[in-house]
Parts: C-alpha cells; sequence; structure tokens
C-alpha cells in the first residue's frame, strides 16, 4: 500500500519553500516571490506546478540553466509596452515583475503589455493573471516553452502547451480565472495519473513512435485541444512571445541549434484597466450578474456540476487554506533532498 | 440533381453586394467595407460568413437591429484604450473602425485594444485581424454575441460561440491567421452541413432536448471546444468585451430580460506594433523560421497534411482570385431576392 501523503499547513510549506531558495542564493524578496507561486498552485490543487518543481529549478541554478541572483532589465519602449529581460530569473520572478509593470503602465495608457524574455519554468500562470484581478483589472497571460506538444497533422513534438490564462474580478465570485494548457491534457498532469496509476482519457496523447495510447506510462506527447485550434494557439504564442522579442524557441528547436532543445521559456502579460472603460463597481456587479447567469443554469445530466472558470481551483483553495495541502511521500522526499544540497535541514 | 453552383468572379460579386448595401442606404465607403469583408470571407472558402449573409442585413437595417447610417463615435480615453460605439453599425463597418483605430493609436502607444459596443454580425474577424498583419503588426480580435453554444456541464444555450484570431505579418508564408470560434463546430458550418446533407462530426452538438446529435437537421445547440476549455474561453470573452463596455449580453439573455434575446455583438480588437520591440525585418523572417520549421515536420500520417493557421484560406483565396467564387443556388435566389427589396437588379 502507498504510503499516505504528508499534510502540510500552508505558512510552513511556504517558509520551506522560501528558506530553499535562499540558500540556492535567491535574494528574500524573489525567494518569497516562488515560494507564493508554488504553494498558491498546491493550495489550488495544481499539484503538478506546486512544489514538486522545486529540486528541477535547484538543478537549474546549478547547472547555469536559471540565475538565483538574475540581472533583470525592465525597459519602457512605449507607453504600454514593456520588455523585461529575465535574464534567466526563475518564471515566478520575472511574470510577477511583468504583470506589476503591466499593472502600473495601464493605470495611465489604459493597457498595457509586458512581453518577458528569457525565463524557465513559469509554473500555475493563472497567479500572474490574477495578480491584474486583485488590483480590479482584467488580467491575461500566454507562455511560450520547449515543443512538447503535437502540431495537428504533424508527427513527434512540434510546439508547446503552452497556457492561456485570463483572469476578471468579480464581486461575490472571487476571480474568475481561466487557466487552461493548449493541450488536451497538460504534461502535468499526465505525470500526476502516472503516480495514480490512472489510465488517460482517448485522445489525449501520444507515445514515443507517434501512436494514441492511453497509457501514462507510454504518453509522451499530448495532442493539442480541438486539433488545429489548440495546435494554432500554441505556434501563435511563439509567435507573440519568443518570436517578437527576438528569443525564438520553436525553430531553434527543430533546427537542432546548440542549445536548442535547452529548457527556457518566454510571455507576455496584459493588464486592461477596468476604471478606463467604466466604473469598477458596477463592473464588478455585472460580472456577478453574468456568472451567476451561468451557474443558475440546468445541469447537463444528473452527475454534472456547472463550474465556473478556476472555480474549482478556489474551493481546494479554500480547503486547503483550512485543512493543509497534502504533499504525497515522493514529492516530500525530493524537496527535503533538495533542501538538503544547498544546506537547509527540513523538520519533520 | 442540384442545380450547380454559380461562379462569379470577385470584382462582380463585391460590386453587386456594395450596390447592394449603397441601395439599402449604407455610405459607399460602408457598402465598401461590408462588400470587402464578405467576399473575403468568400474568397477564403468561409462560405458560412460570406454573401450568405446579405439578406439578413438588409433585414436588420428594416428592423432597425442595424442601422444603414449608424452615429459611430470612437472615443480614445488614454493612449492603449479606445472605445467605438457601434451604435448598431454592421459588423464589418464597426470592427474596421476599431482596428483602424487601435493600428493608429498602437504606433505611438505600441500596443493598443479598441473595445467595439454594439455591433451585428461581425462576419468572418480573421479579417480584421489580419488589417494589423498588413501594417506589420500583430492583429487580436474577440467577439461576443447571443448565446447559442452550450456551457460545459450546463443543458441548452448559455454562451456565444465566440471566435478568436490572432494575425501575424510573415515573408513568405502571408499572414499567418488563426481565426476559430470557441466551439467544436461552428454553427455556420453545421449550416453548410444541412445544405450538403452530411453528418456531423461525434461530439460536436446538441439537439433541441440537449442529447447528442450527428444529424445536422436536429443540431442545435455546438458543444465548446474542449468543454471547459472553450465555454470557459467564450465566458471570458464576454466579460472582455460586452461587460466591459457595460452593454451585457449573456445575463440579460438569460434573464429573459426585454430585448435580451435580440442579435447583438460587442467586440475588441488588439494591435500590437511589432518595432516597439524590434526590427520589423528581421520579425517576419524569424516567423517564417518558425512556421518554415513545423511545415518541414514529418506528417502523422499517410493521409495528413500539416497546414497553419489560415494557410487553406489563403490557397482557396488563391483559387477563388483566379477562378471566381461558387455560389450555390439558393444562395443565389437569397441574393437577388435581397438586393430586389432595396430596389437593385442583379443581373444574370
Amino acid at each position: 500500500m502507498a504510503k499516505a501523503a504528508r499534510v502540510v499547513q500552508k505558512d510552513a510549506l511556504h517558509k520551506t519553500v522560501a528558506r530553499i531558495f535562499t540558500a540556492a542564493g535567491c535574494s528574500d524578496e524573489h525567494a518569497g516571490v516562488v515560494a507564493d507561486v508554488l504553494v498558491w498552485a498546491n493550495l489550488r490543487g495544481v499539484d503538478s506546478h506546486g512544489v514538486v518543481r522545486v529540486p528541477r529549478y535547484i538543478e537549474m541554478f546549478k547547472s547555469g540553466e536559471a540565475k538565483a541572483r538574475p540581472d533583470i532589465k525592465v525597459v519602457h519602449p512605449r507607453s504600454a509596452a514593456l520588455v523585461v529581460d529575465a535574464a534567466g530569473a526563475p518564471g515566478p520572478v520575472a511574470l510577477q515583475t511583468a504583470m506589476a509593470a503591466a499593472i502600473d503602465a495601464a493605470r495611465k495608457s489604459g493597457v498595457a503589455w509586458a512581453a518577458v524574455r528569457g525565463t524557465v519554468h513559469t509554473g500555475a500562470i493563472g497567479y500572474y493573471a490574477e495578480l491584474a484581478a486583485k488590483e480590479g483589472m482584467i488580467g491575461m497571460g500566454i507562455v511560450a516553452g520547449v515543443p512538447n506538444m503535437a502540431y495537428h497533422g504533424a508527427r513527434g513534438a512540434a510546439v508547446a502547451t503552452s497556457p492561456l490564462a485570463i483572469a476578471v474580478p468579480s464581486n461575490t465570485h472571487g476571480t474568475i480565472l481561466l487557466d487552461m494548457a493548449t493541450a488536451t491534457i497538460a504534461l502535468g498532469k499526465i505525470a500526476q495519473h502516472k503516480i495514480r496509476g490512472l489510465p488517460l482519457p482517448e485522445g489525449a496523447a501520444l507515445d514515443s513512435e507517434g501512436l494514441p495510447t492511453t497509457d501514462p506510462d507510454k504518453a509522451v506527447t499530448p495532442l493539442p485541444v480541438g486539433g488545429p485550434k489548440g495546435s494554432g494557439m500554441s505556434l501563435m504564442f511563439e509567435l507573440m512571445t519568443s518570436v517578437l522579442i527576438s528569443n525564438p524557441i520553436v525553430a531553434p528547436f527543430h533546427a537542432k541549434a546548440p542549445g536548442g532543445r535547452k529548457h527556457r521559456q518566454n510571455a507576455a502579460m496584459l493588464a486592461i484597466d477596468v476604471t478606463t472603460f467604466g466604473d469598477l463597481g458596477a463592473f464588478r456587479s455585472a460580472v456577478d450578474a453574468a456568472v451567476g447567469a451561468i451557474k443558475a443554469m440546468p445541469a447537463a445530466s444528473e452527475n454534472a456540476e456547472i463550474l465556473l472558470p478556476g472555480e474549482r481551483g478556489a474551493r481546494t483553495f479554500e480547503q486547503r487554506t483550512r485543512e493543509g495541502i497534502p504533499i504525497p511521500p515522493k514529492t516530500w522526499e525530493a524537496l527535503v533532498e533538495a533542501a538538503q544540497a544547498v544546506g537547509v535541514i527540513v523538520d519533520g
């Protein structure tokens, strides 16, 4: 029988993660941001993007793929356009910086777009979109990465499972938060199915031969959601991020260029200041009316539940904030090892 | 046996459509824009959004749902934010105005967002996104409309098949143009299947009882692409357009408010000036490198073809520009009738 998951309270987990990143060389501020983002993912039940990622960041600091003390530069070439040169900063640091800058700029210009060049492992990008919603703005984020998903009609990994997140503030329904991969199933979810020994849905992934499989042990390449729609979105995100800021990923990957398969990501964050277009209170109420109308609809079947974008995550967030975060034994052991590698002793 | 389609050359079709709209009361300029957009859709093979829509516009002018001489107002509250009050203008007029304003603003602010309030039948929105690409910019467009698509987990029409379009200019591959509905299948495509007597794909639509069907005669409500992803995107587009500019559609529809089921649409257009972030020529070449890498991949199967976003449409565009546009007899008869209703005699 599998060992039971360890349940860790969010503050304790946050402190542990922050200590590890501080010991790995990050500033207290950056270590705090990384812990914010990873623990947020665990609180929302997106465990594939939570503290399970800690060991990989630590490895990347050692290999030089990521920088614990990145020389991040933010330039603001025009009123509504920013470029964040992340210089290998961990995704949470780079994207939090970008969205904060976009929010600041949008207060003046109404709308602002922050392009992010050269980061790693951006995590659950709903976090950054929600930063805007918390400031009474609409937030949107897209990410591009190293190809790990099929392109409709092509064999093998062609584009990335690049996510899209959109966050909108309401009054009584919290943040309406869409956070979706362009894949039918995220790679992290395949990993979760593997850990739990559950089969994948049909049409979600290909094996190493490029043939359909529902076996999570054999699944290598997720398929795009909606065929050409999902892979089309992913390709456009590469053009709108990586190619726009002259740091392409897809082309060097396929050209087998030196470093072309090295993990790296680019991104963009958009902030729309609601007060540019009308009253924020009225907007929040109108958001409630729209989503309330959807929630009040009859269910498609007896077992169906009508969930708003992000609602399941918000519910898990409440529960795990009260009851703690379950961490599987393997994840915990890897976290303890990663901590030891940077000289941190994790209690318990 | 069905009567053969009539083949009409694009210039002749454009002239006919423009004459009809001028006779219906539109200015020459507006009539020309409507003809541009509808004939463009036909040229690209998106016949569901082409001249087949003419009779409905004419009806809407008569009923007052649309205005042939709209009092369109464009305001520019902040450097990167615009609001186009379409005042019932046909979609092509409203959205062309919005994208042109966004392009102008983006030349200064780097990025600009134009919100469109109160238009009708926006047509194939790839057209407007491509306007930006033709100016060396990245263009994006979203539209919200009256619910006609299921929301994941709910019974009946809940949200609209709201489309997303993204256009990026290249050097040698033309405009890379993603133009997708958030539905598994667009309503227009269901209509085309009905006309041709072809069954729908599995999992694409529900009948009037809310049950799955592949019979295009029974299909009433298309299902969202990727379940919660498609319906989530559609709901977010309503919040980012209709709700943002205080002209909600989803809430009044479900509240059965007076006029809540009346056809109307809101939209938003985003323009990103590539030169804000780097050199346009280098960008175009890097776009070619990215999409060229995808095109050069091995095909998933013997019969699979790797198509870029918009490539099939561009191919049809070339062919129909040379050979003319096939118009089914029913569509032509309806066009002739619509013309007669406004006193225009269509030859042939």
